[in-house]
């Protein structure tokens, strides 16, 4: 058998982790020859020849970020916003590509429009395997993917340095993380790293809560706090903050959400206030254990999948078990904070202000 | 209400944040009074007043290491290998103690050893709740505990830092990591850390497999290997390799695994081989992102647990949500590595020698 | 003898060791009484004692960040630009306070401005000694101080991570750090890192000059680049970006060195560009081991100038012995990157663009 | 210009920054070419041709630990104690070699035993330029070498964590770091990492005092403490307890130093006490920024003095200067702790016990 493996989407800590345990699984398990494709799905429209991967090419790459194969953020081959690849049948160009070169079953790792497309390809008979790959956390078909706890734990290391300069100069230090649509993030990384204030996009926040936890601290003689706040964190009645840049991928603007707290916290109060901006560096670098991990059984279990013929679904994680669903399944199924669920309330509980 | 914490056996990171999440819950949410006893019950036999815990006094010890209210591994009160507690009926008389403190419930974090305990005082008519600890991640009533992640992670560090020393040096590097009975750690470090040979308690060894692998590799011009393997790995057909030291705890004597492997390869081989043994490093210090999270989530369901008079059950994790058990179910119920369970058929699959 | 400790400006890894080398050598060696004054030198004109610090009041300090003592960037007594503090003799009241409480020597741990005040206080008679601090590392005076290796460190380390992320999605990824006068660890991290540009304050930079390299590149290849800015680096022939904040303290805004580069290479070329502004978390968190060992030896070598009775005198690092200097030699006397000098010279060799 | 590059002795983190360093300021500043000997000298003695090195064969190599050439501790050409060299004129034939190369000059990179090869090679006609690598901070002719930061960080990284669980369990924790003949990393790990008693090879220990620390700690209620101990340490009036392997390299043995120490405190005390013996791991693994920028500093400085044609010299860290020395000044001036100078001073004054 003949599979390719694709990445798409933003890079995410433990995509390579997920090439080498598919790529060892296929080659030592079941004697496979297996290809990637470079640059999501942007290889197969190129004339240069697909990336053999064997396992002294995977060698070494399991600590290292990013993605060995490229990603883009750009061309969907079924949109219509994609100009760049005009009105040809791209998809169909890219299926007659594989088949010439004999690839039986693509292995597409990416977020939720990857398996879109992939689920696209297999109405068109590719036969597809899905690899889930969200940094936010926020696909409903699995507990949890890989890049999420490397991510978090960058950010709650942010968080801890925060705390002492916040404690030595009485200031509100506000920390912002990634996390458009889901502040998982920002929940996980607030409550591990001691955060007062976390404001997340499922929980519109009111800002005289966010005030009256800072008094409150203040009366108790704890005259500092740390806030984080999901980039997608706006306040109730408004429109989030974080914009689109038009003409390149959409997350060129980073920091409005925390800009928008310190600029108001300093222009209503007598708080000092400093806007920390993550961005990049929370998917960049070595993933942590359990990235590497998860992503080395997604990898394997892909293999499994399609060895066992078994195409059109992706794989996931349940408890301490790898399952796999229907890619018909996966799609769309967006996973949010739940504001009333445990973790929430455990948060309020400890008397973290969640913006409500 | 009052209730009493303790936190019982071996330091593991993440306890301080499940008393800081109980103390916190029961303060803020229910306005209880919460005391700590200190170093495991120990505490409850000394003249000197049980000690208050508020929001101000578990301030900050989040992101630190081991347990605040000290802890020991020496003196169940119902075990007559308790040389020290004598034949008087200590049980009874920490109970007394207790009645007199006007202590309506006690929390008690700990391993198997001390939920057994928690039992053992829930059948003469103490209202407890259950807290899982264990490093080693052997407790079958649980996903995951907090602390393995962090020993985890501090595995994995040293495997890779092994790496680099192994390959410009060609040699065999062995790491021995914690594990008597249970091999977790070595499995997850071993995997994320890109092991070549994986030693698990669960898996008896055969030396020629490991020597085989070795050679393997050798021949295809990669003339050094790392091993990661359990404090508690032997060889089939020999005994475990750990000694306890009399009139100690029993975890005096590390390094036996790691040594009886290095020396064999030695005087077998051409290879130079070399031992670390990481000992108790894998528990202290900071705990990670996900253990402080897990701590935190533990100790605010415990006293959700007595807020609604659901006593003489324990806390767990079971996917991404915290539930509950009957101690009486969470007793003695470890959990092995299963050697044909999905990890292990996955490090098989991507070339890792288990030793099988 | 009674002393007593200020630490005034911003804060920085290694204050805290300070503080505990200076106490521990006062009371363990000499027997003398050690006070700490908080918050710069406000604590002297509060009604509440001064602090006293004893071997256990600094336990386990060494590994924080920031300082226990608080610190705070308003309020020069001798300034006119101090509008809280208004027309009296504050400088006399505060000599006063310092007599009243019998303290027969200032400890004054601070930056350029700190030392200063110390040097004014000497005029008016008061005992006084300096450590240097500034994680800027731009005192002449001193080889280093404490506080810049470990904001080095977390600036690599966010280098790290931004090269997988640069690479997977082919951008130009722009880091700026600290630095608005002296661009050393935009230099230090920026070699240590890996970078292909480092921007600082000493060398207004040729935005064609930058281009030229990201093109060289991407010529060779290689279609990512890495950048590392200061946060006072600036084109050639403008003016620095950064920004004050007025009524706060100066360094409200950050970014603007990094958001000017990204947005002029969006506007004028088709690469993608990023900007992360690490901010605040440079300073904050655990200090790493050398900011440590040097802060706890400048807290005892500044007691033993007291022990001596030199007075006026600021402990520094040369090479690797601990000397000083008069407090009227080292004020003043800024360090900036010599853009001629070794380690400039040895960017350039290896391929480094510095912007000219 | 034509020259090659050597690493020898045990790998250390910054070899790669030398090699990198070198490689891009031959090539890009000067054109030369540049190749790399394998495995120490072994490279020359065998038929495969020597490893062309090119900017693009050390990219990435920065953060990377160990050596890309490899390294051996075996085999000096010159020795007597050589056995598996034999009595061929070995330095002849390795001459030859490179001559047949055309080499012009050769950069050797190493401890106290390359570099006297080096010199050796000096006096038979080679062109050569040394760079000083010592994990163990030992060479008297510069301030620092690349590798001890890294390992000073790991071992002070190790230290903060047994404080955690030394604390927990009311233990006495020792941990055993590198250095058979000088104590620096245990001076500068135990003073950074807080450590009670800290014994270097430079003070024979008295056993008396190190438990007469421990009990002062106890009667002030500190039941546990911290003993960071050099693997060359060893008690007054005995003799250095490591051992050397017969027919492998000579640090087959670890843990001797640390092993004596617990058994003597469990023998004849009550206290608990653990041993944790770092190993390998202080050598593996990512440099840290100061040992990336001083090997990339020592790289290109090696070139230049290549340039400059002056040969013989070996580069060296003064104060925050690279200079350079004569091999003959270089050789076999150790660098020990000095028992009263400046640190230890520094160490007895804030109460550690040295031993004595």
């Amino acid at each position: 058998m003949r599979i390719a493996i694709s990445t798409g989407g933003g890079d995410c800590p433990g995509l390579n982790a997920v090439i080498r345990g598919a790529v060892r699984t296929a080659v030592a398990k079941y004697g496979w020859s297996v290809f990637g494709i470079e640059d999501g799905l942007q290889g197969l429209l190129r004339p240069e020849p697909l990336r053999p991967l064997t396992p002294a090419s995977v060698r070494g790459i399991l600590p290292r970020g990013g993605t060995i194969l490229g990603t883009t953020n750009r061309g969907n081959p079924f949109g219509v916003a994609s100009g760049e690849l005009g009105q040809e049948d791209i998809p169909g160009k890219m299926i007659a590509r594989l088949e010439a070169e004999g690839i039986d079953a693509v292995i597409f790792v990416g977020g939720d429009g990857t398996q879109t497309i992939a689920q696209r390809f297999r109405e068109r008979g590719l036969k597809v395997v899905g690899v889930p790959k969200t940094i936010d956390n926020d696909l409903d078909a699995t507990d949890y993917t890989f890049g999420f706890d490397t991510a978090v734990g960058i950010a709650m290391e942010a968080v801890d340095r925060l705390h002492t300069t916040a404690e030595s100069h009485d200031r509100v230090m506000v920390l912002e993380v990634m996390g458009r649509h889901a502040g998982w993030i920002a929940l996980h990384a607030g409550i591990s790293g001691g955060a007062h204030v976390i404001l997340l996009p499922e929980i519109p926040y009111s800002f005289d809560a966010v005030l009256a936890k800072i008094r409150e601290r203040q009366r108790n003689g704890l005259s500092f706090s740390v806030v984080v706040v999901s980039e997608g964190a706006y306040p109730a009645g408004e429109a989030p903050s974080f914009r689109s840049h038009p003409g390149k991928s959409t997350n060129a603007r980073l920091g409005g959400a925390a800009e928008q707290l310190v600029e108001r916290i300093e222009r209503e109060t007598d708080f000092e206030a400093r806007a920390t901006v993550l961005g990049h560096i929370q998917r960049g670098g070595s993933p942590s254990h359990f990235d590497r991990l998860l992503g080395t059984r997604f990898g394997y279990h892909a293999v499994e999948l399609a060895a066992a013929q078994k195409f059109g679904r992706m794989v996931c994680l349940r408890g301490t078990e790898i399952g796999d669903v229907d890619l018909l399944d996966a799609m769309g199924q967006n996973k949010q904070v739940d504001p009333h669920g445990q973790i929430c309330s455990a948060a309020r509980a400890i008397g973290i202000c969640l913006g409500d």
